[in-house]
């Protein structure tokens, strides 16, 4: 089958990759659709060792699994947890001590005609949701993980710093807290998305410093850091949700002085994400830069890479439209 | 009176300083006994700026004040709040924007023979509480903080880093929740006091990575930063109990992958810390290592800012006795 293989840094468009057989508890899954994420740049840049087919936020048709699901479109959860560590054992399969992720760690990806995942990751994408909504279903769920780390609600103030594909996405799934919210970004065609859909943004110069209970760090850089951070109140909640290329300098003691809360957030929960979806409570449209057939593939990875470039979808069924 | 004066980064033993006069709503507070800390030795080198009488751990007898008062021996939360800020309105007075800080910000501090706070702030230690061991109600205090933002119990893994003054305070405080304690330090004497109680202590190559819900840094430098955050299993508390000089650098992307929350944890409650030491079920005596006069006070300091000594007291009434 054809897939995007990464080694050595590299990225390659094979066609001789033997299709995948499931081992017990997995199901095989022909990918339809799947988007290009920053951890695949990252990925691809050496920031973590992986050699194998990259990719993980996907729409698939069920192959061969359980009756119920085959011919139905599923996405699914990327760590496959062993069911036996303490962290499986106190239903925190996301930190299994022997996770396989897919196309990040020990696991080929989504950018293939083909992939394995267990079963129990595997959920079915309602009928009229598109195939290329679904495909969101993983970053939003990742976006959703705030809301179960932090309280938000009407009496809060919460600032997003960033206005790419993931700040789009916390953006949009925090608005419906009801919360007082502010987006800033460098963009102002992106924050217009946001503008459109009645929420406040603005450049970052707009930032009342020691005004917000809670921020979310969605860039990936030092100077989205530090404006998270003067952002909060003292107690207030500075939430990481993006991975930064190498070490992070920060004021250690006006954290202890101001008691502010660092906090951590990756993978989400997929069942609330795809009843957003449904329900077209958050909308990814506009969010959808271009489509690659998987051909075309190192094409589609060189739009991504782009600065200011958006959602990058490939096509894994051109040849059989 | 005399005191212990700060001007430029240089210290010095002042016999000038007029008696202060309470502001409306202040006592006047004749000092006892008073606690060096690190944040006195950091204020020396300079981290902060303030110019004025050093000192905030204190034990002293109200001269003017309410009739209740006056007389009986006190002790004082630090934090000055002006009582209307959002903060103040908020039960949060430790963080009041317009705060003063016995002798840290804007205000004199306790090594002198005479020092004014809000009648609010103080007090009163319970006859059977020596003096001397009064003293150590603020750091205890904070050391409590610690409880106040973090659940713990029986059910819970804790790592303490650092056997100084404040990690051996922290220490006899967690070990009172009943949780799996474990004190990592340099300093085989001083880890001895915690033995002594019952605590397990090791030097720091014992633990073991991954396995603690949560860790304290009470060692204010980097070493003992990873030593923290290498102890935490995914989804773990590190609490920033100490302040830093200068940057903390720190790899934040792993934050992110593990869901680790980082909390910062300064000024703590006091009524409960003076009921600890009413009660014994914290001993601070071994934690004394040296008493001065005020008028060896430059030599209390050198004293204090040698490598591995406790707590150096300083005695204000040594004319009277
Ligand atoms: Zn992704
Ligand atoms: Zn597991
Ligand atoms: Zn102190
Ligand atoms: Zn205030």
């Amino acid at each position: 089958m054809k897939g995007l293989w990464l080694e050595n840094n590299h990225l390659q468009l094979r066609t001789d990759i033997p299709i995948p057989k499931p081992p017990q508890g997995e199901a095989l899954v022909k990918v339809l659709a799947a988007g290009i994420c920053n951890t695949d740049l990252e990925l691809i840049r050496g920031y973590y060792p992986y050699t194998g087919i990259l990719g993980h936020e996907f729409v698939g048709l069920v192959e061969q699994g359980p009756e119920n699901f085959v011919n139905r479109r599923v996405v699914g959860e990327i760590n496959a947890a062993c069911g036996e560590c303490r962290f499986c054992r106190s239903a925190q399969p996301t930190h299994c001590e022997n996770r396989s992720v897919l196309g990040i760690v020990n696991r080929n990806g989504a950018f293939a005609e083909y992939l394995c995942l267990p079963i129990k990751n595997l959920y079915p994408v309602p009928d009229h949701v598109p195939t290329e909504v679904a495909t969101f279903t993983e970053p939003l769920a990742a976006a959703l993980e705030i809301q179960e780390q932090v309280t938000l609600g009407t009496d809060r103030r919460v600032l997003v710093v960033g206005d790419g594909k993931l700040g789009q996405l916390v953006a949009q799934t925090i608005a419906l807290t009801g919360c007082e919210l502010l987006v800033v970004g460098r963009h102002s065609k992106k924050l217009a998305n946001l503008e459109a859909r009645g929420i406040k943004t603005g450049l970052k110069d707009v930032v009342k410093n020691g005004y917000f209970d809670v921020s979310v760090e969605c860039t990936g850089n030092s100077a989205g850091f530090e404006i998270a951070r003067r952002a909060l109140r003292p107690r207030g909640t500075l939430v990481l949700k993006s991975t930064y290329a190498g070490k992070l300098s920060l004021d250690a003691s006006s954290l202890v002085v101001d008691e502010i809360t660092l906090i951590g957030s990756r993978c989400g929960p997929f069942l609330p994400a795809l009843e957003l979806l449904a329900q077209q409570k958050v909308d990814v449209k506009p969010l959808i830069e271009a489509h690659y057939p998987i051909e075309e593939g190192l094409a589609a990875f060189e739009k991504a890479q782009t600065k200011g470039v958006l959602k990058v979808l490939l096509k894994m069924d051109s040849n059989n439209k």
